[in-house]
């Protein structure tokens, strides 16, 4: 199953890539939760309601205002047993040596994380670091690296884009790409560089048009038809009346899109 | 004493860059120590040895093992009263939104950091949400762009600096930039350009030559005449035989070449 629906990149996959691939054919969804609740009680409520539908949860960490260690563990633990990998979104930006060390530190997030983004910005040192970091505990994980952004302003030119590409593909440590899920156009671009990468692209949402503070988004089932192996939602799902759903309804966009795609 | 040794920019300065000004004349000394100890009786014995040199303290609170809400604000309340400044080196990196939250959380670096280090890759948005992070504890503070950096294969290259610079300097809400204090040529170019806006430079030190990890290092002195603001030392002082004797030797160093530019 999981090699009819990935095609060719099935076989060549390995390690937390396959991990991804199967686990998206376990849960016959695609989605990532963006995870964006404040307390732990949220979180924890949220995890309850969409587990069966979500393959991995983006954190943001340091934005829990009564996070405590052994809360943390304990939230870790449920969705790890739920089959999710845990992405935190850190967007490290240092030089090597430092985000390796921001890896542990009071959150540690070395030895909770299955992912990070980073962006690569400071060199491809950071890559290396972030790798050493998981190693210290010994644990495996993989860096997104921010190839696209839909923020207003920003400075991923398509030259950019194409360098983070460029040595990203080549890079063991690199498990993918954040792409921009609201364009279609600029996705299938960069799957074509990406080679045997992921690419995981949030700006996606099943009422398509002008999301918070004009970030525009787009149709979660044409983004993984252009390209996309991982969509990834925030308030489409937890800040709908019926998270499970809803939840659902993504998962099965993004199912249809992979399944349809060639 | 002030305006004679800052020139113009003494008078046309407000806010905390004329804190800066000010702090650094008292002092005689234009030294931000990179407090790179990673527990909190390393960071204190620290700094009891160099206030007397150090102008603002560039802190990794992420890297601190034992950190607790309690003992960071004792330490911090001693560097304020040691008249310096406190400049998490966090180099935010996301959306306005995000950022804005990310001030808070556990660490909550909103209530006691000054400066913060960001990079402008997801567009200027970033400095409005810092800045609103701040006011969210009805508070101050200045955001430092990364205009250059040293490290290896960095994606910062002459466009992206001037890019940078363009839209900082006309930004309220920015303090300054960083810069490659390795670099003179670089950093009188960046002079030029950056109005009436800061430059701090790491990559400084009385030794110079290779650093660690492949690292080049510039003489102090030439990086302020050359257009340095302030110059950032971490190990050149922090594993010194004698912190203070040390300290003392940057500040005379960065004074001088205070005194000695146009």
């Amino acid at each position: 199953m999981s090699a009819e629906v990935w095609g060719p990149r099935w076989d060549s996959a390995s390690g937390l890539a396959k991990q991804w691939m199967e686990a998206c054919v376990t849960k016959q969804s695609l989605v990532i939760l963006a995870a964006d609740r404040y307390t732990m009680d949220g979180l924890t409520s949220l995890l309850d309601e969409v587990s069966e539908y979500v393959v991995a949860l983006k954190t943001h960490v340091d934005l829990v205002v009564d996070w405590t260690a052994q809360a943390w563990a304990v939230f870790c633990e449920a969705a790890h047993s739920h089959g999710m990998l845990i992405f935190e979104d850190r967007k490290f930006a240092d030089i090597g040596k430092i985000s390796r060390d921001q890896m542990g530190g009071v959150y540690d997030i070395r030895s909770w994380s299955d992912l990070v983004t980073a962006h690569l910005i400071s060199g491809p040192d950071i890559v290396t670091g972030l790798q050493e970091g998981w190693k210290d505990v010994g644990r495996n994980g993989g860096v997104l690296l921010l190839a696209q952004m839909s923020s207003r302003g920003n400075l991923l030119d398509e030259d950019y884009t194409d360098t983070v590409v460029a040595v990203g593909k080549e890079n063991g440590g690199v498990f993918g790409f954040i792409g921009n899920g609201s364009q279609p156009e600029g996705l299938r671009e960069l799957r074509k560089q990406a080679g045997n990468k992921m690419i995981w692209t949030p700006g996606v949402n099943l009422a398509i048009g002008d999301g918070e503070m004009g970030q525009r988004y787009g149709d979660p089932y044409e983004a993984v038809l252009a390209g996309s192996d991982g969509i990834i939602v925030g308030s489409g799902i937890h800040r709908a009346n019926d998270p499970a759903h809803t939840a659902r309804a993504y998962a099965d966009a993004s199912w249809r899109g992979l399944l349809e795609r060639d």
